[in-house]
């Protein structure tokens, strides 16, 4: 496990190095909202992720938002998103991130969340305690919440939910005791800091929550589809994170 | 003027001490989204404020969130805010600020937005360009934009509008390129570096808004009330925040 952490924190350097000197650039300034220059970046950095894994592992599969997938079928396969949160990004938010996740048989093994502006990282191994890294500071591992009634909720828009989605959301919402709006991947990382108890979302790709489901799990929490079962690279993509366990059936009912 | 932004640094400062052990401390994830330590830090934070500004300007006049308003016909009032963002303060985003604001005969001229976690400060004075500091990089100006729908819109939440106000937003929404949710003080901010054009918000108080309205002038945007009138102590806290003044008669008929 030490050589694949060591190559996914190697992997979050090459593509924050891509990254930073877009954020908040006059080329973003001047895009006006067009995501194209952030694509450019998005790629560049993708390209440089994917050199140094072939390089260090040739014989594991790769898949990422730009790219596509090389030997998707291979026992270790990385899943990789150099910008998650373009919005965030484009808009200055300090909350976009890179993420590296490592699946092994086609359930995630490995989990690297990188903020590239702020400097925080955060990283989930099978088998081990959280690493978390940060000025702003924190300390790794989720906390208790029995209910649903207690549960800070998160969510990076309303507007990600289709219409069949959107009532069950609505429901779950209601149950909880308050909502906060925004966040992408950084979500996933304060539930692992024990700052947020349940985040529920819809319509991920693999590549935006493979990272994730790690560290999540090395902090304490949990992470499921919407029936409470494993996500899968081929589910449709809806999620659900709790910081304690016991919030699942609740989640699960709520939303199914 | 160099007096009054001196005195507003100090202000910031002191009020940074008292909130940032706070952050993302066990304190905070023992209390679960309960915002009681958080309302302490933020009355600590405004006592220390009303000491300094009271030292300095004995004349003055204050007006807080926790402690009310002394001396509010004066000709020089300060509104503050200390941590303008609770619920992003309580989840540990670093989007929450300090909010030192100066009226003069009811209009503001001087504005301080701080971000105590990042350590990024704004401030905008009447007849000054704005001054921006922080480590994760942007340039102080808005930029041009002349039609909503180039427009980057921002709002904290959706759910801060009264059942009146909703169609009127969503109407704005439509007519922008996109949005993006969450933000408090902060989107103002971002306004102030061009990276987005418009944002839209209610029901703010006046420590919400008096310290955002120079920020966002000495950038070269405006800052007015649904109507497109100055915002005033006593109006209903409906607010439009535009980079480029040619957006303002589209937001206005559309919010009107």
């Amino acid at each position: 496990m030490r050589d694949l952490i060591a190559a996914a924190e190697a992997a979050a350097d090459a593509a924050g190095a891509a990254i930073r000197p877009l954020f908040r650039s006059p080329l973003l300034v001047e895009a006006k909202g067009d995501a194209s220059p952030v694509t450019e970046a998005d790629r560049a950095a993708e390209r440089s992720i994917r050199a140094l894994l072939a390089a260090r592992f040739p014989g594991h599969g790769v898949i990422g938002e730009e790219y596509g997938a090389d030997r998707p079928d291979a026992e270790y396969v990385w899943v990789v998103d150099p910008i998650d949160g373009t919005r965030a990004f484009v808009t200055g938010r300090p909350l976009f991130g890179t993420l590296i996740g490592l699946m092994r048989g086609g359930r995630p093994v490995l989990g690297l969340i990188d903020q590239p502006a702020t400097g925080e990282r955060w990283i989930g191994a099978q088998g081990e305690a959280l690493r978390f890294r940060g000025a702003m500071g924190g300390t790794p591992g989720t906390r208790p919440c029995a209910t649903l009634a207690e549960a800070e909720l998160s969510c990076t828009s309303h507007e990600m939910f289709t219409s069949a989605e959107a009532p069950r959301f609505a429901r779950l919402q209601r149950a909880c005791r308050r909502a906060t709006w925004g966040g992408d991947c950084y979500s996933y990382g304060l539930l692992a800091l024990g700052l947020i108890d349940i985040v529920v979302e819809s319509d991920l790709k693999p590549w935006d929550w493979a990272a994730l489901a790690p560290v999540v799990e090395a902090a304490g929490g949990a992470m499921t589809d919407w029936q409470g079962q494993p996500l899968r690279l081929d589910g449709p993509g809806q999620v659900i994170a709790v910081g304690d366990r016991a919030l699942l059936p609740e989640a699960v009912a709520l939303l199914g």
